[in-house]
């Protein structure tokens, strides 16, 4: 069975949605870890095994090792038969990987500098702002409901993420915000909530220990 | 034929260098455009298609728009029957998927930095730096002359490419050095220089017009 390293709240917490949506949660052994959070809280988790104690993180059952949310993502879809993302070759493919180096690559990096405050001309240059990122989206869900169309994918999960994390800041456009709350209802809040409660539950017990 | 837009010595080198490698250059129609450098120099091109200017930019049959060099690397791949890396669920694709999301979501964000001299906390906290990298290359080569074992694939070619366009952010790594000379070897490196200097040639003629 895939060991997923988790922490509540964190980048880690969409792919344990992934899993509920895919019925899929019980085919991963979640280990529920600490991580050093950027307002200095949190310590780094001796049960981590990702190298630089961040989540996601995933071992494979050949244990081979997946870090980065984009690719962990693409393998657990991938790994049950990929029920969220069109087939190497299907209409769709070229813009679901698009959407999901775009992610790292590109909406990532803007937001942390917009978060951040990091204003410096070769960041904006090489991944331009949230500005273009608004655009982009823009231009993606001209066709329908979704990224690719009328089907929720991984590239939807993961883009949408950012934004359901930091509603502040969300593009000024109503077609990306209807979006952002499709997504979020074809997610299950409820047991998503309860998971996470218990996941802070068993992270408490372990400190207290 | 799909088209790719290209700017000589830039990012989307590497994927004029894979499909020579893939000896699928003739399959795809490579249209060479300026673009603005991080130096001020060049100009936005009206011919390219990419919504900021920027190169690699793909363009499929169906029309579908990719951008990120990693999802035009993996879409080019895949177009042309996967030479280049492993098939879904074979061994080998899990770490393939994690290199691929590693180059843009922290080698591209962490070169920039290193290279803008852009040292913030929240860069630092998320994407670490090349000292990391360079131990995560290591860490990958442990088993093998190239990223995923015996062969070479995209992840090799993607990741590598960032130090042959900046060998002085190369990590103080013999094994790192040593991986990066076997990935250069095994690209035509005479027939990407003459390709380079014909498209530097075809924008000169194209700007002087």
């Amino acid at each position: 069975m895939p060991k997923l390293y988790h922490s509540p709240n964190t980048r880690s917490s969409r792919v344990i949605s992934q899993l509920m949506l895919m019925g899929k949660l019980d085919a991963v052994e979640v280990i529920c870890v600490d991580i050093v959070k950027n307002d200095g809280t949190g310590r780094r988790d001796p049960m981590n095994a990702h190298p630089e104690g961040k989540v996601p993180y995933l071992i494979t059952d050949e244990g081979e090792t997946i870090r980065e949310s984009g690719a962990i993502m693409m393998y657990l879809d991938e790994l049950f038969g990929q029920p969220l993302s069109p087939k190497i070759g299907a209409p769709g493919r070229g813009s679901y990987l698009s959407w999901i180096c775009y992610y790292g690559g590109v909406l990532e990096p803007a937001l942390v500098a917009q978060f951040a405050e990091v204003n410096h001309p070769a960041l904006v240059g090489t991944f331009r702002t949230l500005t273009e990122v608004g655009a982009q989206l823009e231009t993606g869900l001209r066709d329908g409901p979704f990224l690719l169309g009328d089907d929720l994918t991984v590239a939807d999960l993961i883009m949408a993420s950012a934004f359901l994390w930091a509603p502040h800041l969300m593009p000024d456009s109503a077609v990306v915000k209807a979006w952002v709350a499709r997504v979020a209802a074809a997610q299950d809040s409820t047991a998503m909530e309860a998971f996470e409660a218990e996941a802070i539950q068993s992270l408490e017990v372990k400190t207290s220990a």
